[in-house]
């Protein structure tokens, strides 16, 4: 089997499924040959956890709200990765908030949007080159994260249409903030398919991790497993598309 | 034909649509007893354009991004009410953002998400107590506009399911906060419907206004006139909806 991309970056990779992703990716067979695991806080209690997984793998600190943080990353993936380009950009950095209508609060709401919605976008209007660079090098094949992808972690709890049908939570920022994100990926696709770029939304499922709880039907390792194969199967006839981790198609 | 509601309120009513849906509604044969008319510059040129409409109505300064003047906003109408409650609030109050990925600022990004998503919430979290009060006065019959509303004006370039559809208009911000706000329509529809409020996302089509520019199609009073009617015909089983000014249901 072919490797999933030569070059792959995971943000909010410290913990969670982020951490997960860096860690079977390194661990395939056909581990990519750079894997850029970004996080804010390398150095803290968690950074460590994922430091010595892989030889090919690079440890960045990235703060995804941060304009010169997100720069500086792209300075030093660049410089990794010569004139190959980056093939593969998971954003999966994400916060969560339980706030109900009683509890919600302005500047909490604008935090959860800066963090899910912001955050990803930026990151990827700074690595557009990168990617760019990595489509052209594949010269005209179809698209697929081989080539060139942005892949957004989202929710089940960002789809409008099933949200009648999960009352229980309801999350306003965080959901209003997936939401928000899904959008985003379909403009991404629509804008960047004639550069070559696919862009598709994941849904991980609900995992065991700090932000899914115990409660989380999933393991980690589990969802991970379905999410990388997902995104293997991935070409122009899913660009635009929010699945789950295991390929079902959701409604937005 | 019976008023379409006793008391109802309008943020952004300083012109375009919102001047538009207070001056139609004062204007017809049976005006609600009591509108308020609400912008964040009653004074300002514009604002004076709807001073003198009709007799009913409260011209009222709130911007719906500052807590406190919503707050201000509550006291006056509820001291107008007296203890009947407020039928129906219609959040107009928006801005856009033609913003493309080359041109997208998160500063600006975040101002868009702050009035087209959390300051409608604000508005429906502070006017909560007078809807339910609205919505006890009318006693047990089904949802309406006449017992009890939550109306947000949407857009079509909301609707992430037409995006692909759209792509000559990225307008990253724009789209994604009317995404986010189709999400807080859908959970205020779920969570308040036991309490006999019923939501509803109204796209008002693309009209001849300010915002729409005039190479819209459409005239305000055209679209005003649609909405209105759209507005009396809902019940139970179109809150929760996203509908245009012709009652055409919308994907999210």
């Amino acid at each position: 089997m072919a490797a999933l991309a030569r070059s792959v970056l995971v943000t909010g990779s410290n913990r969670g499924i982020g951490l997960e992703l860096v860690r079977q990716l390194a661990a395939s067979p056909r581990p990519p040959q750079h894997i850029f695991a970004t996080c804010r806080d390398p150095e803290g209690p968690r950074g460590k956890v994922s430091a010595g997984i892989g030889s090919g793998m690079v440890l960045s600190q990235v703060d995804t709200v941060n304009l010169p943080s997100i720069q500086g990353a792209v300075w030093a993936v660049k410089s990794h990765l010569k004139d190959q380009g980056l093939n593969l950009l998971i954003n999966n950095a994400g916060i969560s908030s339980h706030a109900t209508l009683r509890s919600l609060d302005s500047q909490e709401m604008l935090d959860v949007f800066a963090t899910n919605v912001v955050g990803p976008l930026l990151v990827v209007k700074e690595f557009l080159p990168l990617l760019e660079q990595a489509a052209k090098s594949a010269g005209k094949e179809g698209l697929s994260c081989r080539r060139a992808a942005v892949i957004n972690i989202s929710t089940k709890l960002g789809s409008i249409g099933l949200c009648l049908g999960l009352p229980e939570a309801p999350m306003y920022p965080y959901r209003a903030s997936k939401a928000a994100q899904n959008m985003v990926t379909r403009c991404l696709a629509a804008e960047l398919q004639d550069k070559g770029i696919l862009c598709v939304a994941i849904h991980p499922g609900w995992v065991k991790t700090d932000m899914g709880t115990e409660k989380a039907p999933l393991t980690v390792e589990h969802s991970v497993r379905g999410i990388l194969t997902v995104l293997a199967s991935l070409s122009q006839a899913t660009s635009g598309a929010f699945l789950d981790w295991e390929g079902n198609s959701l409604p937005w």
